[in-house]
Parts: structure tokens; sequence; C-alpha cells
């Protein structure tokens, strides 16, 4: 038996998310089953981010075990000849057979895209988000700042998410503009249920003018399940990669 | 009667093309579909530039006559409501009655986009060129500078291009280098039928060290029809806009 890691791309749009559902297609089911034809065995993936309906990933990580002979990098190449186009394994490697994709020290990174302008891109339309108010990048930037460092982010997660605490660490978060593209790129250690698509909504919302760029210190400060945002459309956001700290460490 | 000019941004990949066809959809089609229930008379647009199946476009021109008493520049976002997602108007306006899109002073920008990486990238995958075998931008950086200028198009235009003269001026053409894109922006006073796609295609053979940077000089001293290419595939092309030069004269 051996434990195969897989790095996975998609373009969400035509998936109901990852996380298998009884009828609806998504990522995970689609990877079971094309692994399962593959392999000729029973295979079980499990996923190191659940991204919602819409949304797209560059680089998710999935990890099976398997009784296969095919070495591990192999597999990638293998399973990319019987997936659809919209969803490529970038890497396959063995990794050892107690790591677990979601409960390790990680940083993820994801860009929220969004193309500002009076009427929209149809060429990108898959994967930004479409907003006809003006927005000010300059203004974006300054309010993109005050979400570096540890912070709780309760006013960032929508309801009912089952966390323990709603503490998270944010590394980088940096706001480009290109021509009438605007990206938020943010790394942390972790992110709420919609916290990130509720950090892209605030920015919207200053980017606009309709609030503040302080508003996410009183954000942080008096902190309320639901209080920032809205929760920018699924399309715009997409999952770069996830990068594991002990992996790292093993490097060195 | 007026004529109204369209600026026409398109996803070309479910259409065959913007030339009207009797069985298939092409963007000619809907556009004459949906301006005719819109207007309530029977309109037929001439597009500037009559695009392959699966090329896309930011700013395509159309015209059409039209004895509506809709003010111009409000055309735009009331047929927008009618189109599908994929074709989006970006601006309308009225122009004198000699204004014809195809035979006029212009200039058209183009941009040829490439992802080159081990494995494709689904979430741009609809309007970039997957290139696995790695490319050398540099070299092709120095083989687009030879495009420069006026020069005999014919090694770059294929079987039955019905013109009198294959010489064509360019007064652009940048390689550009963003991670793991690579895209050929060229702007010229025309372009023969897949001359873009040829141009894109020489790129490609240099950059993967199958052909010296010098062969673009080549192909020009010795011209022959279709020595160029090959013929990069239509989803990596898009139409950025085409340029009035006259319009501008007037605006002086």
């Amino acid at each position: 038996m051996k434990r195969i890691k897989l790095e996975v791309a998609y373009d969400g749009t035509n998936y109901c998310g990852w996380q298998i559902q009884p009828k609806d297609t998504t990522i995970e089911g689609i990877l079971n089953e094309k692994l399962g034809s593959l392999l000729g065995e029973e295979i079980t993936v499990i996923g190191a981010s659940r991204t919602d309906s819409g949304v797209h990933a560059l680089g998710n990580v999935a990890v099976f075990d398997t009784e296969t002979e095919i070495p591990g990098e192999r597999i990638a190449r293998a399973l990319n000849q019987r997936l659809p186009d919209d969803i490529v394994i970038q890497s396959s490697s063995e990794v050892k057979d107690d790591f677990h994709p979601r409960y390790q020290d990680t940083r993820k990174t994801y860009e929220y895209t969004i193309y500002n302008a009076e009427f929209d891109n149809p060429v990108t339309a898959r994967h930004h988000h479409f907003v006809y108010v003006p927005l000010d990048a300059e203004r974006m930037r300054t309010a993109a700042r005050c979400f570096l460092g540890e912070h709780d982010f309760l006013s960032f997660s929508t309801t009912g998410s089952p966390t323990k605490t709603t503490v998270r660490t944010i590394y980088e978060c940096e706001v480009r503009q290109n021509g009438r593209y605007i990206t938020m790129r943010v790394t942390g250690n972790g992110f709420l249920y919609n916290m990130v698509r509720m950090m892209a909504g605030t920015l919207i919302s200053i980017g606009r003018g309709r609030k503040d760029p302080e508003w996410v210190r009183e954000l942080f400060l008096h902190p309320k399940r639901g209080k920032a945002g809205p929760n920018a459309p699924a399309k715009g956001l997409t999952l770069i990669n996830i990068h594991y700290m002990d992996e790292e460490k093993e490097a060195d």
C-alpha cells in the first residue's frame, strides 16, 4: 500500500464544487471514478480544500491510498488521459503514509479577480467577477494591508462554520491592477468558510466608496459573524496553491 | 435612416466564427437576430473582421443601418440584455452613412496567448494554446522584432486567400512573458487569412528550437505560400481592437 499526493487544477464552472454529492457532478466524484478505472481498485481521495461550486483551482491537493505498482510520479499523466479537459492533474508523488492533506501546517494562496469596466469581458468571464461601478484600487490596496497579521476573522465568516477558533494569520494580501483587472492575492495559514470571498467583497465595498479602508480594523475590533462582505461571487476565486510547511522543512 | 457602429466582444469557443452560416451558430447570425427583435426591423450587420471558429474578440466592429429612434449610444445596453453571456457589446455609436468597417484605413491589434508548462491550466484553457515543450521566450522576442515594418507575408498565408497583395505593415510585435504565459501582441494595417496564427506558430517553432530567429527573414526573402507556421490553434487568438485612422484624424 502506498499513499499518493495529487496537485489538482480545475475550471470549477461546470462542477458542484469539490465534495462528492449523491447526484451532482463534483471534482472529488470524478477523481474517485477515474482513479478507480485507471488503477482497478476502489479509490477514495481526501481533498485539502473542499472548494465551493464554481470556485477554480490551480493547485488543490488530494491524497489516496493504492496497491498499484505504477510509480507515483507517473499517475498524473495516466490520469489526465481519462479526465475531462476542465480537470488537469499538475503532479503526482508518493508521500509518507501518515500524510493528511488537511491536518498539517499549511499556507494557502488564493486569488480573487475582478473585471472593472462599463461592460463585461466575455473572454475571461468564467474566471473573473464583473463590477461595472468604478473601483478605486488604491483604496482597496490600503484596506488590504489591514488584513496582514493575526486577527479574529469572525466578521468574515458566514453562518454555521463549525470551527473551534476564528483566528487566522494572513502573511500576504496584495491588490494588483492590470488594465481593467483588479486582483486580490492572499496567503494565510487557513481560511474560514467563505472567508476569501468575504474579504474580496469587503475590498469591493471599499473600492466603490461605500466604506472606508478603516472599516477592516473596525470589523476586527468588533467582530460579528457575517458583518463584512458581501460574499463576492464564486467564479472570481481561484485556489492558487497549498504549501505544506513540513515538506519544506524536510527539503532543507 | 442612421448607421450604427458596434464594438463587439465575444468568447468564440461555442461559435462557428463570425460569418453567418445556413445552419451553424455564428456571431453575425446572433447579432442579426437579436438586433432584429430589439429594433423590430430586419437588420444585416457588416463585420470588420470575419474571425474564424474559436477565435475570440474584445473589440471587433460591426455596423448596420436602422430606422430606430433609440439613440445610438443606448443600443449597447439594450442589446446586451438580449445577447447570450458570451457576446457583449462594448459600445454603440452613430457614424456617418458612408462608414464601412472594412474599407477604411485601420490598425488592428491581436494577441496570441500560449500557456507553457508540463500540464495544461484548465482555468484559462478556453483562451490560451497549451504548449508542453519548453519555449525560449527570448528567442521568440528576437524573432518577433523581424516582423516589424513592411513585408511580403505570402509565406504566412494559407491557400486560396483572394487578396490583391500579400504585402502588409506591422507597427508593433511584442512577446511578453508572465509566469507560464507567453503572449504575442501584434498591430498591423491588415492581416491575411490565418496570418496571425501563422506568425504565432512560427514563433513557437523558433521558441522550441526547431528553427532559428533568422528564419523569419528567410520567409520574407523567399516567400512561398504556407511556408511559415504551423498555423497555431484558434483558441489562443483574440482580436483586441480595431483603430479607424480617419476617426482619429477627425478627433484631432
